[in-house]
């Protein structure tokens, strides 16, 4: 069950932005499990994209494709076509082909994207065989079932949505998300739509997107998996009518960041909230840090630590664990009696040692939450890192030993 | 139940060291939980601790000790006294000094050793009463006892023995360990004890168990946690008749350190036999690597992908998570088209697709053993790396979400 994960909100839609869903029968009759998104013509479209050395052919063919002014975005679940060699990258060549020839477009103007097991081959056929579906029911208002679409081992559909007024125009940013396991996003999550009807230039808007993504995808982490398809788009329709962003620097490019960043937040934190047999949503802070390495060293030592995180499915304050984990995270010359430790407001740690005043009631009520945030001070300098992760519960293991059965 | 961990080997005596073992209620009451180690005026002691930043209080006091001429080896289980601060310092060099007086040495003599839970400060008082009743029971062929004494979450004793002849002499190394969670060691497992009769200089020997320690201690992992109590002793007591070992290039040396290694090896893989949860014992090699670094760090991001440890668990040769492992574990310019993967002598992968001939069969067949071996060859030099892992089990979260219940 999601932790603190409500029914998908209002997904507002996105003026030129067309969402069509089909079901292929890729991995079961009856399931939705294509989607195609259409973007206008001179839409800016960005993408951040894993930085797994065996990325999938679709993760290959989408970055070669990005700088052709893309229409189509082809999503298809139940087979990642990854590790599947030049196989793998002639069938999603194909799926591209046919999509271009049924809408009239540029083979290199569709962006493909798979998700699902490793190392099969993408069966291409059914797929073609689904798009005149997907097509027909291309609307701008289908984002809750492209969210639905797009799931594989998720238990709920991801979106979020927000209005912003710019420069008087009322311009609205919608996003979706998968999840659920192989998840420590480098780049990007496995996968991310967003997208917003302004008018933003194509270098501004991966600039955007970029930021937008180190806050919120790749601070999430559930198995610490780098998964070999994460992908995550940014598409600015440009529907709206005002002057494009193209200035770093200027007031509309930091509002909309702002809300995208928002957007992606929420979007990222659902696939946290939704990971696979998560039974807590963990916050874990590191402040005082040097610099932004060793704050993130510290923050994933704690949140991959199989230790803390079946302490924290057994809502077990075993605080010494979590010392452990900052000792063994490679800081240089950590001093640890300048160390601290919190969950949430509660001090468990002062000095490196036990906080005089705590008693193992406070930290078990804290972690009787279904949120815990895990505070650490390193008392090194004045950087903070935020990531967020799961428990490690008997439901992880249980979905990941039968995923292929 | 430990995977191809046999009852307790027969452990040879050495000569000169002695071993005391008693029940001092730290955890629970009739435990064997106090060992002490006895060796004789003149021997050569060395030692590896751990590399985390938050090391236990024990683990500080054996370093300065060290340099002392040690004569007593005295551990606890039931409490790590790590995170303790100052108290948890006292506590420690309370129980050396009462060792100290009962045998008439320095304090300083007193190599102190704790695993168990941490942060909860030292029982000393409890210790030291027990003390006694450890030095009453002295004997050199206590080493299958002591084995159980230093035994937490381990359900089997651990020890291996060799017995060569060096220049007409036999020589005697035998040596215990314990695991079994918290194993990722890094200069030394948590904890090791292996004892030789051979006479060698003190240098030669740390220079011994250092290399012993890098090709068995720190080539294993269960769960990735880096342990704040690992230390790994190497006792040379000099009663056997011949010149001491003073030279790293003799071939004494080699021949002694052969067999501290092979005793060494066997101790650690006994660890990963009864790594909590264990149902597979996972051989991870890494052949054809540019260098140590890069297939050190394949191997331990095959051995930690929580994805590929649940799938060793169900016996499933999701081949895709090992490549997608091998993808993030960070080489540089890795050419995922000259990677081959192999489960034992089956070829998974070849050119970094799905081999033509592999079919899925094969792949279960020898992942339904109980030892595997995942080979993972680069094709970008000649350095080969070995580490050992087990699986990811319902039984590990559990023994972890209850361990201090």
């Amino acid at each position: 069950m999601p932790v603190g994960l409500g029914p998908l909100p209002t997904l507002h839609p996105v003026a030129g932005f067309r969402l069509g869903i089909a079901c292929a029968g890729i991995k079961r009759a009856g399931r939705k499990d294509v989607v195609v998104m259409q973007a206008p013509a001179g839409a800016s479209i960005a993408g951040v994209f894993t930085t797994n050395a065996f990325c999938a052919a679709p993760v290959t063919l989408c970055k070669q494709h990005l700088g052709n002014a893309p229409r189509y975005l082809l999503v298809n679940t139940g087979n990642a076509n990854a590790g599947t060699g030049q196989p793998g990258m002639q069938a999603a060549l194909r799926t591209c082909d046919e999509l271009a020839r049924l809408t009239q477009v540029e083979s290199g103007q569709v962006l493909p994207f798979s998700t699902g097991v490793i190392g099969e081959l993408l069966p291409a056929d059914k797929i073609i065989a689904a798009l005149p579906q997907a097509l027909e029911n291309l609307a701008e208002d289908n984002w809750a079932a492209a969210a639905e679409g797009i799931m594989t081992t998720d238990t709920q559909p991801k979106g979020a949505s927000r209005q912003i007024t710019l420069g008087g125009q009322s311009i609205t940013i919608t996003g979706i998300s998968k999840g659920a396991g192989m998840i420590r996003p480098n780049m990007a999550t496995m996968l991310g739509y967003v997208a917003t009807d302004a008018k933003v230039a194509q270098p501004v808007l991966q600039h955007m997107l970029r930021q937008a993504a180190d806050l919120s995808f790749n601070r999430i982490t559930i198995d610490g998996d780098t998964s070999t398809n994460d992908s995550c788009m940014l598409i600015a329709t440009g529907q709206v009518s005002m002057t494009e962003i193209a200035d770093l620097d200027s007031s509309e490019y930091a509002q909309l960041a702002e809300a995208v960043n928002a957007v992606m937040l929420e979007l990222a934190q659902a696939i946290v909230r939704d990971g696979e047999g998560a039974t807590k949503f963990v916050t874990v802070q590191v402040n005082g840090g040097a610099n932004r390495d060793e704050c993130l060293d510290v923050a994933y030592a704690v949140a991959h630590s199989p230790l803390i995180k079946t302490a924290l499915f057994a809502s077990d304050p075993n605080w010494g664990r979590i010392l452990a984990a900052v000792g063994y995270a490679g800081v240089p010359q950590l001093d640890v009696e300048k160390i601290d430790v919190y969950l949430d407001e509660v001090c468990i740690t002062r000095n490196g040692g036990r906080a005089a005043e705590y008693t193992e009631e406070q930290g078990a009520r804290v972690m009787a939450q279904a949120e815990i945030t895990i505070r650490i001070e390193l008392g090194r300098g004045d950087i903070s890192e935020t990531i967020w992760t799961t428990d490690l519960s008997h439901e992880y293991v249980r979905i990941n030993a039968e995923y292929r059965t």
